[in-house]
């Protein structure tokens, strides 16, 4: 393999000495497709011009390599098509997980099971901001703290709402499950509204929050959901720290498999890179990645799981609330699994938390709406999936 | 994909209702060979007839899917080479740690990184034995009830002894360092010396103990053991249990990379075998498994890691026992880091436990030769290196 072009805006100010003096430096998407390459990574980011750029690259005869989440999620059935079409590839192991090699797993080693789940923690920079939280910091701070490291970016809607996770998920989906889904139906709930008290009330449940990303075939539906969850501390989720990856797959014959390590920066992003591109390599003369296609089913998106929830309320205190919160939840089925209420808050703003039995998120939301509209709640409940 | 013939002994017998009718049963290899099947799935295990089969079968123009590790493991090369010849591939998923797919992980998903490390557990049955000791069972007993379970063989001693775990070792140097070692040459010591004192002994060093096979390059050399060694309880080998098993990388580029999932059984394996299968059809028409070869350097192997280490002795008490220690270690140059005496054993045979400094393994097994001649010894010592 041998670099031809490299492609940059205001490539004359980053030109560097170590790559060899026969790669032409350009910022003109053409130069590079009217080439004689073979193929064209595309690391830009951004849904155009990457999507353009992968698509010429195709049209061109070109087989392409993109760490490109958002393009991938959106498009990956067109691309994918649109490679076979000419007789090339697309190959897209960087944009879910950085080095974590899932996408090989999932397409390779796991293509004789049948895989029904996927979970997973996706978004480094969320697991930092709770890892903070979890020591006490309140979110805003913990945000900033993760802009200051350059974990964050500075619109920080795309890490803490779950979107970048969201793509992911979409793309793991796909890859994993066989289910073409579309990604803005996935829910994407923030974690903008946890605080460490959360933490506190989670550890008596021997539990920690992650954002987890999950996926369920689910008869003729995808069960999938971006957002912070409450997971069992010995869960190997709960371990995952900073800039960690780890996705776990439930196979139909092979059960649980676990893959993990680093999902962000430069170096696990080339290690994903120079794997696809090696794999390019290696298949170069196959129709194969056409067979990767077969039995991609699409179908609709719900975010209904059945789990235990973690409810933490923060009430001007009075007589009758937990009553008040008890018929509204008993009105819609659910049961009551406990109360928790730490000592040592003002009477004003006191938090307290209530954990349910395993029930329908969709049920719990609509009960929440009534529960809004209790005078005595001092801000909006916080409403936390429990894993098991 | 479909069945063309199933070869067994004694097929009469075990001929089932649910295979197509179409299905050929014999006992006779060579009606498998001479017949128009594109691929043999060897699964008989053992050397022989096992290894003659997959030379013969590639030599026809087949394909071949195996899970014999002690055949890849003594042969990966020369089957690698004829399969090349012949344009066929042969695919060895399931040798290594079940329906865990780290094969293809770090031949397809890491193939971009230069793994410098690799290191995990292999083989459940020890896994199942250990976990059996840590709850007070002496070895005998947990290797019985292995044996009832079905877990161990009745000769164990691929168990036990370390063959089993080594020869799979030997799979992963080769798939992920990309190191060609001669298996025999890899040091493999057993667990059954191991004693239920040994694991509350660990617990004090915030420890439990594992079956750890690791491998790392180092210079000209592989460093390469399977043996037992003292794992931190954060560590993800201190959660792995019963059947599962776990592999840990480490890139130059990507870092740390686990895989893990249910390493043995029906279902494991046969998600690994389809897999290769699938892998196989996907590659039909490329000379492409012609380039895993590239780049594979044989090496000498040596187990000489740099670890603390763990020595338990067993002694007739009486005044100058750690000096007489301390002063054999003192002349090899090893540093005692700690000394350990749980109280309530009687005089006559005295458990505790000396841990060293980082030093050489052989350093400590030389030391070891001579404190063996101490007359106070009432059992051999057991050194167990210690897994940072």
């Amino acid at each position: 393999m041998r670099i031809t072009h490299i492609l940059n805006r205001n490539f004359q100010r980053k030109r560097a000495d170590w790559v060899s003096p026969d790669v032409k430096w350009t910022d003109n998407i053409d130069d590079v497709l009217s080439s004689d390459a073979d193929i064209v990574v595309e690391l830009i980011g951004g849904l155009e011009p990457a999507g353009q750029w992968i698509r010429r690259a195709l049209e061109s005869g070109k087989s392409v390599v993109t760490a490109n989440k958002q393009v991938v999620a959106r498009h990956a059935s067109e691309l994918i098509r649109l490679a076979n079409q000419h007789g090339q590839h697309i190959a897209f192991g960087a944009s879910v997980a950085g080095g974590v090699p899932v996408i090989a797993g999932l397409q390779e080693g796991l293509a004789g099971d049948e895989l029904v789940e996927l979970c997973g923690i996706l978004n480094g920079t969320c697991n930092y901001i709770l890892t903070r939280i979890e020591n006490g910091v309140a979110f805003d701070e913990a945000l900033r703290e993760a802009q200051k490291l350059g974990f964050a970016e500075a619109n920080p809607a795309e890490d803490v709402d779950g979107l970048d996770a969201r793509a992911k998920l979409t793309i793991l989906a796909r890859t994993g499950l066989r289910v073409a889904a579309n990604h803005s139906d996935i829910s994407a709930r923030s974690i903008s509204m946890l605080a460490p008290i959360d933490f506190e009330y989670a550890k008596l449940l021997d539990c920690t929050i992650r954002q987890i990303s999950r996926a369920e075939k689910a008869g003729e539906k995808l069960l999938a959901s971006v957002e912070p969850m409450l997971v069992q501390s010995s869960s190997p989720l709960a371990s995952v720290e900073g800039p960690q990856n780890l996705v776990m797959s439930t196979g139909k014959f092979g059960g649980e498999t676990v893959f993990a390590g680093h999902g962000a920066g430069g170096n696990a992003t080339a290690v994903a890179v120079v794997s696809d591109l090696i794999s390019i390599l290696r298949s170069r003369q196959t129709a194969g990645l056409a067979l990767y296609e077969d039995g991609i089913t699409e179908l609709p998106v719900s975010a209904d799981f059945t789990t235990r929830h973690y409810l933490r309320f923060v009430v001007r205190d009075e007589p009758g609330i937990i009553a008040s919160l008890a018929q509204i939840l008993c009105r819609a089925g659910i049961n009551i699994d406990s109360v928790f209420q730490k000592p040592g808050f003002p009477k004003s703003q006191l938090p307290f938390v209530i954990t349910l039995e395993p029930c329908s998120a969709a049920v719990v939301r609509e009960s929440l709406k009534q529960i809004a509209k209790l005078e005595f709640l001092v801000e909006p409940c916080v409403d936390l999936p429990i894993l098991d």
